[in-house]
């Protein structure tokens, strides 16, 4: 049980600072190269890296079943793979390996100068190897936003929304850590007035605030998961971005769905926040009307109370925060998105990465996209340096944030931040 | 240059049927499973399948740079990962190592016992680890029959359709190799005369006729792929079975496209046909009209004559071929589909499959899907046991078949046999 390392009473002999999203109640996982330029799997408290790899290497997880290596790789997908129980010890230990109680560690500097790294030494590599990424749809108000603008205010939600989690595939090669700049894509679109598909840059790039969570291998090839075991296959949370060009959407994604427009970045936030670690901030999803059929019947709380925004940087260095939003207003849960996208026998391995799809709020100040805080561009938001956006402008910096709070204890995700470079300059030869 | 292993008039001292889609001019590339129980990346001329991992290690690819264990290893990622100049090296030396008139292997029974298996010996494996699976949609006359039955007749392409390649992302991990059953999927449809969503196995399973390209790393994120480089970046070509349950995804797929109607599973031929080896049957591609932007435009021989066909076989074991077609009715090329996909930027890496979509030819008897073939279920397909098939029937097996034939030489693929299984019972608990 996570119940003693969530304990908000807990303290660490680390320093951390009042309001860090990493206090030693969190303890996330992810990958990192340290200032020796060795890859390892590490976790986070305050400002400090912690380098797992030699922490098992000096003994400190022993009694533990891990293999020698598990830490000293390039991704988490084995670590991941070991399963929910091995997770929940590891994490456990480091809780009470860095308990202000505990002066083992503490007391040993040779010890502490292989284990430990400030953030500022460590470059953070993706945490894992994503196999199949899937993005759900599953936020009621940005479905239906999107319908309003789309098509038709009145009948703002497709038939099939209310009873199944849409979802469809993305692309896993360039899912990108927080701080990877993108450029702007080329491609087709086909604006108002033209005669022919235009060819350039896209000129409505857009972010989406999203969650994605992070599973471990879940079934056999033909085998769907219950919705009441679904929990246990995720490992974690991150902050995602879902990179979006509206121009070229609209054109190529009748009738098989988004593409290009959303398949040239995607951004996530590099510590994976485990589902042990969100548990103290569970609370219930939105009322489902009507009733879903019996293999997505879900009961008690099942969603998690994550405060979500995002800041819209110029290239001057003045953000601005555009939205405020929580992972709390998304109808369909994980858990009936995992059920959900196994009951055809769909195989999860470890790994893989399923997104909420873009988490909007109620009021128009929580929307997740400029798509919706722009309504298609006709109110533009204005930022706090006297300029306005539609889209996102070349050199914006998106920066996503997302924290729990509660009795005290902030639980956060860091950021998922990404610069917009300009577009290519193009040529067939 | 692959000038040589494609002559053909050359001749291996390996006994090869008359028949057989694996004469020593093809040379295909794949993972098997051996007696000894060892995986390892081979070849295979007519029935015998040959251990890569034994020649190298015997020293037969001695002068082609290539780490010890590249074919030591359970997937072709790596070796795909070297590069064209690598996989024509290593291919062209298979060629000498099996002419006839090269007696070094002929004559050494003991390199010959540890080289060569039968193919009943082997069990074949999945040849690469797929990073991602992009479908494309490029048969204009599969678009066009499921446009006529879906929507309208006149109107039967979307207006997107002959400007680009339309593609969705599917789900690399429930793609199987031939011979691995599948069952027959569970999920939500909503059939004509209902008040509301059901719940119970798919009635409508159908086969999908495509073939599928594998990729090599091919650019950096961010990096356009020019058309005219395309095809240095595509390793080789398998059979693909996109398997599909029609009546999940009438409900699902509005609008983001397929999702549970397609990724239960995909089922592809184990060898991978190099495009060396198909050089010799390049054919134009259909004329395309209108001209596509300057980014899509090719000029020169870009398809391939490779026939298709696909047997529905019922339990009782009489197999009946129920379309006959062929890769070169596709509307856009290879390499313009790459050039698309690469258009905004997206990476490609080693392993990539891109499917072609559903082959349908011209004539009626050339659909590549039941969908198509029995106009959703007005026209039954006679079997020749006095059967009839609107959709695929439990314990069917649909076995897809493709070669090339020319000046005596017939370059083939075998096959993707795929039986489907009974639907789970799914109770919930």
């Amino acid at each position: 049980m996570p119940a003693k390392t969530n304990d908000p009473n807990k303290k660490t002999w680390l320093t951390v600072s009042e309001n860090s999203d990493f206090p030693i109640q969190n303890i996330p996982f992810g990958v990192f190269l340290t200032r020796d330029d060795i890859i390892t799997i590490g976790t986070r408290i305050g400002d400090y890296a912690i380098d797992l790899g030699a922490l098992h290497q000096l003994g400190y997880f022993e009694g533990i079943p891990l293999t020698d290596d598990i830490f000293l790789q390039d991704t988490l997908n084995d670590f991941i793979s070991d399963g929910k129980k091995t997770w929940r010890s590891v994490r456990n230990r480091i809780g009470e390996i860095f308990d202000i109680r505990n002066d083992i560690l503490q007391n040993n500097e040779d010890h502490k100068k292989a284990v430990l790294f400030s953030m500022e030494e460590v470059e953070m590599k993706l945490p894992v190897q994503i196999g199949d990424y899937t993005d759900f749809y599953s936020s009621k108000e940005h479905a239906t936003n999107v319908g309003s603008m789309f098509r038709d205010p009145e009948n703002a939600l497709l038939p099939n929304w209310l009873h199944l989690p849409v979802a469809y595939h993305g692309r896993s090669s360039t899912i990108v850590p927080s701080g990877t700049p993108v450029r702007r894509p080329l491609g087709q679109t086909y604006p108002k007035g033209a005669n022919t598909p235009l060819f350039g840059p896209s000129k409505l790039v857009d972010f989406e605030l999203e969650m994605a969570f992070i599973t471990t291998d879940a079934n056999a090839l033909g085998e769907p998961i219950p919705l009441e075991e679904a929990e246990d296959y995720i490992f974690g949370l991150v902050l995602f971005n879902d990179w979006s060009a509206r121009d070229i959407q609209k054109w190529e994604y009748v009738p098989l769905g988004p593409f290009l427009a959303k398949n040239f970045a995607s951004t996530i936030s590099p510590w994976i926040v485990t589902l042990d670690a969100l548990e103290p901030f569970r609370v219930q999803s939105p009322k489902q009307d009507p009733e879903p059929l019996p293999y997505l019947r879900q009961y008690g709380e099942h969603s998690f109370d994550i405060t979500l925004e995002v800041d819209l940087t110029p290239n001057n260095g003045i953000p601005t925060t555009v939205t405020r939003s929580n992972f709390k207003h998304m109808y369909w849960t994980m858990a009936q998105q995992m059920a959900h996208h196994t009951i055809n026998g769909c195989k999860v391995n470890s790994g893989d990465m399923m997104g909420s799809g873009t988490i909007s709020g109620p009021s128009p100040d929580s929307y997740g996209s400029l798509l919706e805080l722009s309504w298609q561009g006709t109110k533009p938001v204005k930022l706090k340096d006297g300029s306005e956006r539609k889209f996102i402008e070349d050199n914006d910096t998106v920066t996503l944030r997302g924290y729990c709070q509660k009795e005290g204890i902030r639980i956060g995700f860091g950021e998922a931040s990404t610069q917009l470079l300009p577009a290519l300059e193009y040529k067939r030869k």
